[in-house]
């Protein structure tokens, strides 16, 4: 009865600062906990474009008026940094919701690592943006004072852009197996994973780059042989000619329907479109695997057909 | 043959700064793996002084740089950043030693919560000293602007100091356990854990504190029936006298002589008084419990009784 199920939780899930994410996190808990109440086995990877961007500004805060004690925090620094700021209110709305129905399960945070191949193209073409916005002349310094990259959002300024590299394994999948068949809900692969990349013999090397949450959560998904890939969003379904008065939303779709919608340019880049990416590649990695694609507080009723998007084969 | 071990790592495992991080932790993984491959279940806490107190300033300029986006972040939240800071470094440092010795095991940092009690005196008396020295103006404009308590180190400036509450339990217990029974080499507690006490039902308040990592160390010791507590730090013995011609290290050590010891103001606070105080719980909790004290470096030469100062019944 009960699957095996990852998710993939999108910025409403947390909120953009600390007190939004103490608010949101008790959302996030009571749709994830629906789903532990249904029987099934559930991991959550979650993203962390604003804070990590946070943190990696005060970082630099501190580096600009303690410059004797501290050297610049590499971004995967900052990425380890975020699954504890996150982790930490996510796993306690967790254990405190499950508490309260009554359930009483281990809830745990594993920082985790996740690879990434050192020629993926994306390194040429950072394209994610992350942190604050800022005026042209804070990005400028940025760009001067650490050869940070910037794009230009016409109307609400300038944001640091970094690369978004596929993953190619999650480091600790065995502890995270391990934590699942010992009966907890586990959060991991937190931000995408802190991304490395291997070097010489056994080590691994931290890089600038945030991994996409939903990439994350799909590989996360395949590697534990999960039954369904869960991406929790901000809208009830997937839509094509979105936000048009044709818009159109769908019940279910196909590969070849994703594929054919994608060429026709319906999905945006950074939002829909890596959504369904990852669906994609989860659902046609293995006969039977599905992937859901709905709103954060629809979770259960999706699992139980009543609404979302399924993507199946 | 093998032992189950805590560990508590001192300052000197890590460092005061994210190279010197970088540098402690190769020494820091090798004598831990002399441990594992002596055949021992290994369990580690560190502490989180020096690192804790960075990112609390660090997110401090962040507020003030960015007022209406951010309000003050919580010492709780700023533990939690520290242990994926501090963890990250140290299991990819331990995952490195241990594969490059042909030990494949797990290593896994878990996000650890520990109990404290409100009415713990302790938060009447703030005595941790966290994050760097200030000058008079700059510990003065923290007083006014947040309300912290600071102390001065006659020579050196200012320091924020905290409430170090004593650890009542180790909230993610249960994980641990699973995790050390599926054969990881487990990092928690990090910081002495995120402070947090029980409010109303099953929630969880962060706590405006840090604890001790040796009293952390020796708590989970307990809770998880390790036969050994091992406090590694900057000396190779325990000694009385210390520091005077009449210097006298000890090889090993009983309870009276502890409470001896102890009440002769032998052990200097904040320093090895807790180590000693850590131990003498952990000793006295169950028959056969021992503790070892000694150097970083001699880990595995202390358990094999080549050096270090056993604390037995």
């Amino acid at each position: 009865m009960g699957k095996r199920i990852v998710i993939a939780l999108g910025g409403n899930a947390l909120g953009k600062n600390l007190p939004e994410q103490m608010k949101a996190v008790k959302k996030t808990a009571k749709a994830i906990t629906d789903l532990v109440e249904d029987g099934h086995e559930v991991i959550i990877v979650h993203g962390n474009g604003p804070q990590v961007g946070m943190i990696q500004q005060a970082m630099q805060y501190l580096v600009r008026q303690q410059p004797e004690d501290h050297v610049p925090f590499p971004l995967s620094v900052c990425v380890a940094m975020s699954q504890g700021y996150i982790g930490y209110d996510l796993q306690n709305a967790l254990r405190e919701e499950m508490l309260d129905r009554g359930i009483d399960k281990g809830v745990a945070t594993v920082l985790t690592q996740v690879e990434v191949d050192p020629d993926d193209p994306a390194f040429e073409h950072p394209t994610k943006p992350i942190g604050a916005f800022m005026t042209k002349e804070e990005a400028q310094a940025m760009m001067d004072e650490r050869n940070h990259d910037f794009i230009e959002d016409a109307g609400r300024g300038y944001r640091r852009v970094v690369a978004s590299p596929r993953p190619v394994g999650v480091v600790e999948i065995g502890t995270i197996e391990s934590l699942v068949q010992t009966d907890h809900i586990v959060v991991c692969c937190g931000g995408g994973g802190i991304p490395v990349f291997r070097t010489t013999g056994h080590h691994l090397k931290g890089a600038a780059a945030v991994i996409d949450k939903d990439f994350a959560a799909e590989k996360l998904a395949e590697q534990l042989d999960a039954d369904m890939l869960i991406i929790l969003t901000a809208v009830e379904k997937v839509a094509i000619h979105f936000g048009t008065p044709e818009q159109k939303e769908l019940d279910e779709l196909v590969p070849d329907e994703i594929r054919k919608y994608i060429a026709d340019g319906e999905f945006a880049p950074g939002s829909m479109l890596p959504k369904m990416q990852a669906a994609l590649e989860f659902t046609e990695s293995k006969p039977g695997r599905m992937t859901l694609i709905t709103h954060l507080l629809s979770a259960s009723d999706g699992v139980n057909g009543k609404t979302g998007t399924i993507i199946h084969a």
